[in-house]
C-alpha cells in the first residue's frame, strides 16, 4: 500500500506533458487553428505544464502537407511562430516515429530550434532504429524521450531486452504506453515497478501515456505516480485518439504541487474544446473502444466505426470477437 | 501489491447489483418506460447480473406521484408488472432512505413481495434510525444492505462507531458509498480495509457504489475488488445522478466469473441507452462535476449547473470555491 504521506505532499520530480496536439491531433489530422495553439500554449503557462508536444515532425515524403495541419510537421519556424523565442519554464516537445519520420534532415541542431525534447515513438521490433534516432537527437542537444508502444501484447522479456538497450543509449526518460487502453491498474503496479528497475540502474526516468478505452487512463496515471512515475502525459479533456488520454484537468487537480494550476485548464477548455466538439470532432469514451481495449487490440476498427458513424455496437463486437 | 493470481481468476463471492433504475432514475425522475424496464430485466438475466435495483421505496405523503415514474415508489403490484413471480437467480432489490420512506407500513413482509433485497441509505447522523430500519426488513424477512453515504466529508473514528453499531445489526453488507466522487483508489484501498475488518469482526459483506466524477467510479470499484470488497454496484453507461456510475459493461468486462456476460449489455445499450440520451436525459462525466468532486462537496450546485444548460465552466468554479 502507498504511503499514505504521498496523498498530501508533492514530489517536486513530476513533469506534466501536454500531448493535446499531438494525441489529439489523430482525431481532426492536425487542423487546429493558430488561436488555439497560442491560447493552449498560454493556457500551459499559466498552469504550470512542464511541456507542451506540438505534434510530429511527420516525414513530408510519405505525408501530403495538403491533407494535414502544420502540427504534423513541427517545422521549427511554425513553432516559433506560436512560441517566439519561448523564454518561459514551458518546455517544448515534439513526437518523431520509427519509420515515419526523416529524423536525420527534419530534426536540426537544438541550437537553431525551439524545441527542447524529442519524444521517439517505437515499437518492440523497432529498438535499434529507435536508439539511432535518440543518439542523433542527443548529438543534436536535446532532451529525449522514447516511448515503447503496444506493451501489452508484448512479452515481458522482449519488454526487458529493449529497457536493456535503453537503458544503456543516452535516452532520459523512457514511457510506459497504454496503447491499446487495456492495462488495469493492478498491472501497472507491476508494469511500473519493471520500469523503475532499469530506471533505476541506468539513471533514467520513466513516464506514463495511458489510454481511456476503459475509464482507467487517469487511474493508470496516479497508479503509476504512485509507483515513481515521474513524467506525466495528459491532454485538455482527454482529446487523444479513440479514447482518448489521462484528462489534464483530472491530473491537475490531483498533483499537490503549488505550481500546477487547474483554473486555466477549465478555461481553455469552456473556451475551446467544447467549441471542437460542437465542430464534429469525435474522441472520447465510446462502447467500441472498451471493446477493442477489453479484447487488448489496436484501436483502428474500432477508429474506423466510429467515422463511419456506426451505433450498432453489438455487431461490432461480434465481428471483433470473430477476427480474434 | 495485490497476488497476481487474481487477475486470471475469480472470487465466487462477487455480486453484481444493476443500479440503473435507482440512480439512473434521479436524472430522468424515474420516467423510464415499461418496455425499457423489461429489455433491463432481461438484459440483467442474460448478462448473469446478481440483482437488480428497482428504484427507491419513496414516501408518498412526501413525494407527489405525479412527478415521479413508478421506480420512484417500488410497489410490490408494479415490480409484479414486470417479473412476474421472478422465478430465476436475479434478486431484486429496492432502497429505502431514512426519512423519505414510510418503511412500516410501506415495506411488507417478503412472504407477499417480489423484492429479495433491501437496501437501506443512511448519512452518518441517521444510523440509530437505519438500524431500526434494518430491524423492521429483517423481521420481514429479507435480505438488508446499508449504505453509510457522504463518507468522504466524515471523521474516520465517526465511520468506525458507524461500523460497529451496524456490525452488531442484523444488516448483511455493508456498502461504502463515494456519494460526491472525491475519493481516489489509493484512499479507497485504506477505507476498504476498514470496512473489511469490521466485516471480519462481525460476519458481514463489504460492498461498493462510486460515482464518476473524476472518472475513478471503475477505478475504485476494482480496487476494491482487490481489496476483498464483494458486492459491486453498477449501472448501464454510467447512468446515475451527475457523472453517474461505474460502468456496468466496464465492471463485467472485467470480472472473470463465467457466469457473467458483457454482450446483453452491449445490446441494451445500443437499443435503448443511447436513445435516452437523445431524448434528453443527461448524465456523465463533465467539468462542473469534476470541480465538486475535486473539493469533495455534494454534487447538488453542479446539478443545478447542468439543469440551467450552463457551460461557463469557469464562472462556476469560481461560484464554489467562494462557497467553501
Amino acid at each position: 500500500m502507498k504511503e499514505i504521506s504521498k496523498l498530501l505532499d508533492y514530489r517536486p520530480d513530476i513533469k506534466v506533458v501536454d500531448a493535446t496536439l499531438r494525441d489529439g491531433g489523430l482525431v481532426n489530422d492536425f487542423f487546429f487553428t493558430d488561436e488555439f495553439i497560442k491560447s493552449l500554449y498560454n493556457a500551459n503557462l499559466r498552469a504550470g505544464v512542464d511541456y507542451m508536444e506540438f505534434g510530429y515532425k511527420g516525414d513530408r515524403e510519405m505525408f501530403d502537407e495538403t491533407k494535414f495541419g502544420a502540427c504534423k510537421f513541427c517545422d521549427d519556424d511554425f513553432i516559433r511562430s506560436i512560441v517566439g523565442e519561448n523564454n518561459t519554464d514551458l518546455k517544448i516537445a515534439v513526437m518523431a516515429d520509427v519509420g515515419r519520420c526523416n529524423y536525420k534532415n527534419d530534426i536540426h541542431d537544438r541550437a537553431e530550434s525551439p524545441v527542447d525534447l524529442i519524444r521517439v515513438a517505437t515499437y518492440l521490433h523497432q529498438i535499434p532504429t529507435a536508439v539511432d534516432m535518440i543518439e542523433d537527437a542527443k548529438k543534436k542537444g536535446y532532451e529525449v524521450s522514447c516511448n515503447i508502444m503496444a506493451i501489452s501484447t508484448a512479452q515481458e522479456a522482449d519488454i526487458k531486452v529493449a529497457l536493456d538497450i535503453l537503458g544503456k543509449s543516452p535516452v532520459d526518460v523512457i514511457y510506459i504506453v497504454d496503447s491499446f487502453g487495456s492495462i488495469y491498474p493492478e498491472q501497472m503496479a507491476r508494469i511500473a515497478d519493471l520500469y523503475c528497475e532499469y530506471a533505476n540502474k541506468y539513471n533514467k526516468k520513466i513516464g506514463i501515456h495511458a489510454h481511456d478505452n476503459q475509464k482507467l487512463a487517469f487511474a493508470n496515471t496516479i497508479e503509476a505516480v504512485g509507483d515513481g512515475v515521474d513524467w506525466l502525459d495528459a491532454t485538455y479533456l482527454s482529446m487523444g485518439r479513440g479514447a482518448g488520454n489521462c484528462a489534464m484537468e483530472l491530473l491537475l487537480g490531483f498533483l499537490k504541487n503549488p505550481k500546477y494550476n487547474v483554473y486555466p485548464v477549465f478555461q481553455f477548455i469552456e473556451k475551446h474544446m467544447n467549441k471542437l466538439r460542437e465542430e464534429g470532432v469525435v474522441w472520447g469514451y465510446d462502447l467500441q473502444y472498451l471493446m477493442t481495449g477489453l479484447l487488448n487490440q489496436h484501436p483502428r476498427t474500432a477508429i474506423q466505426f466510429t467515422k463511419e458513424n456506426r451505433k450498432d455496437y453489438a455487431e461490432f463486437y461480434k465481428e471483433i470477437i470473430a477476427q480474434e
